[in-house]
């Protein structure tokens, strides 16, 4: 049994953290930090964890809470953990943080694209990018794991096995991704009111959304080359669930001819066939954003259109979930050992 | 480790029991039946379950399914385990029906107000009324368990304690239940469309749903004697959740003065204090249904209204939980002896 | 051709102000009052109306247009019109106030229910509430009209033939009554994010509701008496539309008997045969909200529950049009005799 | 005066037409055509008409009504038109057909597509592609109009500018469009029921949907030469509303240069500066759907990603509205020498 505190667990990814560490056999939850509402029963923040946490909230005290937990979890804004970070606390404890502080590795355009400077650049280069799936092995034996946006692991999930065996160009990827709301946060902003939102579509930060760099940092490291993407977030009106649609050129072959579906499969088998949570679906399946809900799968399929020469690729997960804190108890798992599935044996909800 | 059989797989019910049976450590699912989908996969038809469940749907054979299983789950319209109940069924397997054959005592108001015939009445009087709460030791050492509707659960349980210790006038109930969509089933009528249902809210069944005699019957009960009571149920935007809001008139106690809020919390703590599955909120706090989805929890809580001297109960249940498969577990853990949360240690899911 | 200023032009009732005064012949808007946004483009705030309107937001200063307009329109909050009313600004223009402060004859009343003291309660008197159906002949002399609420429209109007008929006994009047999240505004407030609200549905404000004195005082003087009701309203997933289901019991009749559907139904008649927006539906067809989405009417019904000796009457309307600004515009047809449904044949948005 | 008829009346796309003709002051409607429910109250199976129509609904007997009135409107599905259109009836009325039967001026690309064959090519010549922004000219004098499809409307007013002016390569031009579930129309199917399509999103018809065609072939024509593009609609959980986010490699200019935003918004104002109904949005200002709900607007806008060397267009639309019955409404006033917006002065309602 190991101890685990939450800084920043008031916000959505946080209290996802809470409900999905309350089934996890192995970890006993210390802390619940909140800036906000320190000293304030949890249970009354998110009355869905009525009796069954019965703690208050705590300052965000990160040295202190390295000394009493095994692991922290920081969903904390981005450049809270880049301005607190200590060697010291690395020495006492291990890190999950799911905010962006050390996902990119260049600080120039972590800078760039967050427009913050970056306090604690000396630890970028130890953190693990924690997209299990990719990096299983390097987590391990990390002590700070960087976990990926939610945009970002559908978006490279979908479509790293073609990106990794050159099936398609990474310079044609489009990526154009929608999400549910929770993504944006609890804070009270007129643009998130239900009123705002319900019965409404729309694009976003389109061309300057800030998790670009970041999948076109991973899906370099599958090409082996630096590439650009373009990127465009959606905000739909549902609580939980992205949808990346994904579209890029097929590379021809030395024979002229494209890939075909046997071939694109059989590169996503390679990569997922021995995943948990990656679940390749049959051919004319479309993912659904539904059927993975509450769960941490990624569910990913692609058509090839002949009279275009592209493939659309298509994968679905839980933003709460496998976007942030499901990969985090992930994470978690491969750091001290655990079955990688422990805590995430959640069964998608439907409806 | 027992073999559980459902027929009706495929309705959201079914499906439910599926998802929750798939957490659950003593049981395997043997038999997923579906007169509809015979011999088609099952993940096909619920694709949260790929990967999950590699079965394909059965035929509704029940006694050769009896023969097989050690519980099965009738997940079917009214009627079907009526007509098809037998002895020899009975002493092959237990019986824990989500259809309405066997909760009402009276054969006549069941087919008056079903509409249907009874085809084996002589099964009635050793059903036992599967409330858990209310009716623990009964259904320990039960055959057949007639697991209590959506509306009925949550209008029952949130009434339960006032009607038993007298603290309310019964005859002066009114139950006005808000259901989430789910409720109306998997079938394709333009009803329940997501054009005809989004963005909308109206009563329906005024005076006439099946389940008011199920909810007179069970709180006459409580009352110790014959009760009538006016329920409407309502159409609800969203997929899960039933919530009730319930009127009555205070009774005056000898004293002449009526009674305070701290009995009227006394009543409910004495009769939900112990149990895993009620929640009696915290003063001041409605319940909501969104703190209950996907668990097995009933929230409940009141407020007096001096003025017009009557209590405002109100309660908030997942229907195809609590409301449903959750409690045909929560039954089944009762026959068999398993705890009785196995399987259903499930957090609330917000947002 | 008038002139109307709107104090208040931002929130979601002064957007529908300027949304159906649009289509108004006779009326040109030239003030869009906005504390919080003066100087901006109001069509930067509501893009709907982006080439639409080219105004930008004006301070709230009510003597300064009261020399410019015709008529105001205040949809500003509780308190503000009662701080800054003068006989000099009702000698120069007309006003419609949809806020509470002119609806209630008794100023200890809204004090109590409202917590803020009235500011200039000698215009209370004079004041007409503008409930057109009701009151339409006091509302066409008026210098200061009462908007009334958008529950207690859709609550009061719901009820009224039986209670004005001495058919219900009006002590036994329970109101559920379910509104959209439109109703809460376009505040900032955690407690209405999309995420909050979407997939939920609440009771709140339980016995403690400022509309429950407004809806009493109008209920009392149809009724011929002071009466006391109770008052739910619930918050539910949908941008606009309140439902209200209404209970009473039946008074018998000298004969011993209770009135037949036909008697009740002729008592709708009698009151709401002429009316352009009152429409009793058919036998057997509940009232719903997204059939009368976007337009003035008010859809009403009844069931009479013969078992329990109650009625159950049933009232839908859109909270922003017949709820708010429609009845505002309706109001202001009225006072200068302009025909009653001039901007406001507005016919409801399915699906 | 003219009169009316509608075959196909009690679809989505057809009670949006009665909703816009009710409102219009040279239309009578005059014939409610429904193969399902003839002799049925039309006001019965949409509520929202109550009161506002009193016709019962006629069979489909497109010869007869040829002769009673001055235009037909067909919302009918695709091969019906192509079944039964004879020059008889065209000599008699003139017909504005919101199915695709004669929208595709190659026979062989609709009979592939629609899987249908077509029983009356001979008149495909003669039909004018109803995009009356584009077309306006020949919609005037036309006898039979193919009223275009709702994505299309959509898809292709987006890009048209930058096509027709050579600006982007439409060979790189990628369609990602987002559609409201009453795209799917009123039929009775478990995949639109509403927990099936609430809480959800999800791509369908990859590489093979219908409406490629048809905006292949227009834009073909603003880029003077056969093009392919990829499109791939997407259903999301609302009633109402089409968002397409479209891509596209910038043209170099012959400098080396890339076109300038200030260029491509030339471009857009070229073309769309007069048009009421298309609306080129302020820099930053993303098209909502909710912005356009309710009327005939499209609201278009861009972004240039330099990094890319892409331009990401986005255009929202009401599909019911613009994207069906407004624009059928929109095609006749041009027909009969109406105001273009007579009908039409709708304007968005928010929330």
């Amino acid at each position: 049994m190991i101890k685990a505190g939450i800084i920043g667990a008031t916000g959505y990814a946080g209290a996802e953290l809470v409900r999905i560490l309350l089934g996890h056999k192995e970890v006993e939850i210390k802390w619940y930090g909140s800036r906000s509402y320190i000293d304030q029963k949890y249970a009354q923040l998110y009355q869905n964890m009525f009796q069954l946490v019965e703690d208050t909230c705590l300052d965000d005290n990160i040295e202190e809470l390295a000394k009493q937990v095994d692991v922290i979890f920081t969903a904390t804004p981005q450049g809270f953990l880049g301005g607190v970070l200590t060697e010291e606390i690395l020495k006492n404890t291990r890190i999950v943080d799911l905010s962006a502080d050390y996902r990119i590795k260049d600080v120039d355009t972590y800078e760039k694209w967050y427009k913050i400077e970056h306090k604690s650049p000396q630890f970028i280069n130890e953190a693990v990018y924690g997209l299990c799936e990719i990096n299983r092995e390097q987590v391990k034996g990390a002590r700070l794991v960087a976990n990926p946006g939610c945009y970002t692991t559908c978006s490279i999930l979908t479509a790293y096995p073609l990106v990794k065996e050159g099936l398609i160009d990474p310079d044609t990827l489009i990526i154009d991704a929608k999400s549910g709301t929770s993504g944006a946060g609890r804070g009270a902003k007129v643009n998130n009111l239900f009123c705002e939102v319900n019965e409404n579509m729309k694009a976003y930060g389109v061309a300057t959304h800030r998790h670009t760099p970041e999948i076109e940092e991973q899906l370099g490291y599958a090409a082996g080359k630096e590439i650009t993407v373009s990127f465009t977030p959606h905000l739909v009106p549902m609580n939980r669930g992205i949808l990346a649609t994904e579209y890029a050129s097929l590379v021809k072959k030395e024979d002229g001819t494209y890939p075909t579906k046997e071939e694109i499969r059989a590169a996503y088998n390679k990569y997922y066939e021995k995943e948990t949570f990656v679940r390749v679906l049959e051919e004319g399946v479309c993912p659904e954003t539904k059927w993975v809900e509450g769960s941490n799968y990624v569910d990913v399929n692609f058509v090839i259109d002949e009279r275009t020469g592209r493939v659309v690729m298509m994968g679905a997960l839980d933003n709460l979930v496998k976007g942030a804190a499901g990969q985090a108890v992930q994470n978690m798992n491969l750091l001290f050992g655990f079955p990688e599935d422990e805590g995430l044996k959640l069964v998608p909800m439907f409806p």
